[in-house]
């Protein structure tokens, strides 16, 4: 396999996969085209527009970009698909669309024999095994939580500390992984934004410019560095 | 109907239910017994002792607290309570195990006949319509999102404003409830730690410290004050 799990497709005051643009060269060499899924924006752009956006950032890589609901007949165009991109959003609204679509089980299939995939923030979700660590809203119900499973654990995309000076009694994001663990024997990545997930054949392995805090079923969390073996 | 749905159990700095006591006087008198409602809890506590927590509260208001767990039926114990609360913690675990035990319509039933209820946070999301505006990690996957309906409106407890200092590209709470309104014609009653809803027969008002944060479809989110209808 060949893919990318990033945190997040936009740095703080970044542009739109900017800090991604090495990784990216890497990940789509020998791609002239590949295929966006939009499915996970709910609001405020049309999935014309989040592929227009994806397109412009991969023009200046020489790479063309489709989107997935462009083709009458999506299951055929992701057979023929060189190489994927499937944007943030709503993960509960990407993962429904996806199964109900049938294409959860093909994507996958797709990206097991080698095709390039790179995932942001809900699209990272689904190429873990379930989408039980998302931080999303769940405003549609999907017909299955299950997910990609590319990579033997989940992910908690944009993970974020706990801030001490919040005077809130709302769960941090922490305890909810914990809550998670309570319920489910899975290990689960909390991806800080700058870092990414890069699996390339079977070597999976965390990159970026921060620590990763690793949840795992009956152990204390710890942090683990950028390069390190997952 | 005679129901508080409480946005948290907890003001930040104080303890359990305190806050709410006058009004927990007026919404449980004339009752000497409640059924609690301890499934949302999904770790660090057991049911026997979420359950030990709110009868030292209750005990207070000389009221005693059953577990609806501690009873070989459970049906039985919502059909023969004088009285309910639902405690807080994962909205989805509370969800699931409501509709697999069968107690879901019959709690709500048993509600509408005019039984007092109190929800706190996961217990005030299930008064809403369905439990799609949750801030919940989605660790459990629900036979369903629907709730109780007491109140024709969703609910998102522990409404949080924006932070405009946090570097970090995760979805606000406002965004989040936006986009749940590109999906759902419903509206959303953001209620701020210290703030409650109470139905009283049919009226149903906003109270507490703080305003309330309005979202309805095809409008700007607007602000009302304590005492306001809703």
């Amino acid at each position: 396999m060949n893919i990318i799990l990033a945190s997040t497709s936009t740095l703080f005051g970044g542009s739109y996969l900017e800090y991604l643009r090495e990784e990216l060269i890497d990940l789509y060499s020998g791609i002239d085209e590949l295929v966006f899924i939009p499915f996970a924006r709910p609001g405020g752009i049309s999935h014309d527009g989040y592929t227009e956006k994806a397109r412009m950032f991969f023009e200046t890589l020489g790479i063309k970009v489709k989107g997935v609901h462009e083709f009458e007949d999506m299951k055929q165009a992701v057979n023929d698909a060189q190489a994927f991109f499937t944007g943030g959003g709503n993960t509960f609204l990407l993962v429904k669309t996806l199964h109900e679509e049938g294409l959860m089980t093909l994507l996958r299939e797709n990206v097991q024999q080698g095709k390039p995939y790179l995932g942001c923030s809900a699209g990272s979700n689904i190429g873990g095994q379930n989408m039980k660590t998302t931080n999303d809203m769940p405003i549609v119900y999907p017909p299955s939580f299950e997910c990609m499973g590319l990579v033997p654990f989940n992910l908690n995309p944009h993970y974020l500390d706990p801030d001490p000076g919040l005077k809130h009694n709302g769960e941090t994001r922490e305890t909810r992984i914990r809550e998670f663990l309570t319920q489910n024997d899975l290990k689960v990545i909390g991806l800080r934004e700058g870092n990414w997930i890069r699996k390339k054949g079977d070597r999976i392995r965390v990159e970026g410019s921060e620590l990763t805090r690793i949840f795992e079923p009956g152990k204390e969390p710890y942090e683990i560095g950028p390069g390190s073996e997952l």
